[in-house]
């Protein structure tokens, strides 16, 4: 609807006037506003007149825009909900990009992005919906919805998380909040029902009280607020990450990995500092690094020599190793107890450009290095050697097959042993709860 | 030599049968030993009878591969420093890489990275020193030396910090360090006469006491030692990192940057989820946001609309932005007393790929967005924001291209924050031994 386009045309859709000129026979299931905010309380009224029962509000200039001297935006906004409730309109937004539904064929994104997916993401901000969205090919997963919530003057993070909760396309749920706007007393009861089958993932963005506002002086800002949604997750079983790459790499995780039994952590690296480097991620993320068995040991040793190489954990191979090297030595160590995590430093850059062996059979190995049955996460830390596009590009590629592989590649040893961490932490939650018994079979929660 | 190609060449060069057939009319500069461990105390003493001075011995398997049961290393070493002692040899390593001196036109890199430049760089890792090397033509930055000291039982971290010191052709030194060999308190006074001069950056490996060792249970640990290194940092003004990604961007950081005034910070962002995440990087780093003063909020505002807006610090863009917005932004922001950091979130997808501007011209508008005299520091931040190998070429593009256009581009706002606090932090303990007030006029250390 737009009077300046009448009776013209648009990819084979008809322009009309107003509401009221839109003929009666083709019901209207959504409408998307995105008019000056103004004039949105005119439109709402047109809309429930023609009984139109949802509807997104694209426009800004509400609440997000006042001060504590003006008040305009949310007069606005208490206008547009008085009509809504008069006609049981119910409204997404203002000041959002409203719902990326590739099952629906409703996006907010470009072509590209519509495959469908597992994961579902609701976020206040409507630039990280975009970004998170836009990002899905090179992250190896896709979305079931993908919901910018804008203002939330009707429908809220609780009612898309509802509605998560019961849809069989969402395995996993991803969120960005900076605060609640109302229900604050709802979200812990909702996501205890929720975690014990969906992980929830959740980055709580403007850490600081003085969060959004710029001021000198903020002490003890965040020992105050941010302890609370620490302790709300800790009760709920909520995933807590600091940003849209380590929620993307949780949500990875989730998607990839059973449930950890233990902490236990073996490094497989190429080079002496980079095994000092990675003990050092390892363990100071909470991860711990148990001894490798005599026994096993003596195995690698037999087809490893010693020179140049260290045989404990972290292992380091210097200049011996080889694809085949370090194949049976996962397969090794997939039999020791104390393991739960194995951590490969992997550089496709020296396979494929040194080694000359394809990127292909790289991801085939790996996805088939730990025997079928086995209880281990293999995960695998590629950072470019030389940084240059063109080693950027291939690690990029990597990363982006690699959960079609069955395993993920994190770009530090940071990352992975920060994913590993919390995914153990939430295998602790579901343990309290009695959800699983860590001497079960392998468990996992979002497949 | 090698007496397995007795008389035949390579590259125009001949082999020798033995050290003591080669003719003594060609004096031998340096000579790099990369025989069997067992074998290196014969050709030491072979090369000492010829008269060698300086030898770096590659191979491995000396100490590094020791036991508490086993010493033959040890004993091997002490063999060679004996007999370097009676011929007056000076030996580097075992058990490392040598030496990269493009100046010299010699290198364990290959010829692409063989440019001069102004950074030291001192590894106890020989990997450590490869990889920084090869970063060298993304990073922007090249190597006056770099330096792999493998297990030092001659020359060690102070033989070459001692060197750097009055090498004109070092500006900044970069160091990775795991433990020190001896001259411990040597090291304290050393880097008080250099860090006045010449910032130091030392990333510490193996900061858990357990450091390189597989152990069970490990508290306490960093409490312990790295205590040490943080206290010696403080005293000295040595800038400590934790990887060699914060390495290189404070390598960047110091060879661009005067030392700034104040932590002000002031962020350009385009999306609003953005601004707050950046804000929580900022300020959990140390930084802090002051207001902009309402004159400035005003001539902002006669240009860019309120609307999809927030033109408070952080500035957050939204749907307004323009090169051209931008740059009278930075303009005007650089005038305010109270900011010394101007970060910016940069996209070069958007300006290539959306706007269709070239690259070229992004780097010069950034290159020239500050007046000649200005003292603020303007920093990029630019992360994909599709993540596809297209774009995060395009950002290896533009970051490596940075530095010669007199700014950095750092991939997260966190990054940048630390290196800002760091650099503040530089500048405080140059003030407290007086060699820099920061009521001075910009102040600039590494150029």
């Amino acid at each position: 609807m737009n009077p300046k386009y009448k009776d013209q045309e648009l990819a084979g859709y008809k322009f009309y006037e107003s509401i009221s000129s839109i003929p009666d026979d083709s019901p209207i299931d959504l409408a998307m506003v995105a008019v000056p905010a103004k004039i949105t309380p005119i439109i709402l009224e047109e809309l429930g007149k023609k009984g139109v029962s949802f509807v997104h509000i694209f426009s800004s200039g509400f609440s997000e825009l006042d001060s504590e001297f003006d008040k305009t935006g949310k007069k606005l906004e208490e206008e547009l909900i008085k009509i809504a409730s008069k006609y049981g309109i119910r409204i997404l937004g203002p000041n959002c990009m409203g719902i990326h539904n590739p099952k629906g064929k409703m996006t907010f994104l470009m072509a590209p992005f519509m495959e469908e997916g597992s994961v579902g993401f609701i976020s206040q901000s409507g630039g990280i919906a975009v970004a998170h969205g836009m990002r899905s090919p090179s992250l190896g997963y896709y979305f079931s919805k993908n919901i910018s919530l804008g203002n939330q003057i009707d429908l809220d993070l609780i009612d898309f998380l509802r509605y998560f909760k019961d849809d069989p396309d969402t395995k996993i749920i991803g969120l960005y909040v900076e605060n609640l706007k109302r229900d604050g007393n709802k979200l812990i009861p909702l996501l205890k029902e929720i975690t014990p089958t969906k992980p929830v993932i959740l980055w709580k963005g403007g850490k600081l009280q003085t969060g959004h506002q710029a001021v000198m002086s903020h002490t003890g800002g965040m020992a105050g607020e941010y302890k609370l949604w620490q302790t709300m997750a800790h009760q709920t079983g909520t995933i807590l990450v600091d940003d849209l790459k380590e929620l993307t790499e949780m949500v990875q995780t989730c998607l990839t990995y059973p449930i950890p039994k233990t902490l236990g952590t073996a490094v497989l690296s190429m080079s002496g500092g980079t095994a000092v480097d990675s003990t050092d991620k390892v363990e100071l993320n909470g991860l711990i690094m148990p001894r490798i068995s005599e026994n096993t040991y003596k195995k690698i040793n037999e087809f490893i020599p010693e020179v140049n190489s260290n045989l404990k954990n972290p292992l380091e191979y210097g200049g011996n190793n080889s694809m085949k090297a370090t194949l049976k030595t996962i397969e090794l160590l997939a039999e020791e107890k104390q393991f739960s995590f194995i951590i490969l430093g992997a550089s496709p850059e020296f396979i494929v450009y040194r080694r000359g062996n394809s990127l292909d059979d790289y991801l085939k190995d790996l996805s088939n290095a730990l025997p079928p049955d086995s209880d281990k996460l293999l995960m695998c830390v590629t950072s470019s050697m030389t940084m240059s596009s063109a080693g950027i590009k291939l690690n990029s590629q990597f990363r982006s097959r690699s959960l079609s592989h069955g395993f993920v590649a994190y770009d530090s040893t940071e990352a992975a042993a920060k994913c590993c961490y919390r995914l153990w932490e939430y295998g602790q939650y579901l343990e309290r709860r009695n959800l699983i018994k860590r001497n079960n079979k392998k468990v996992v929660v979002s497949k």
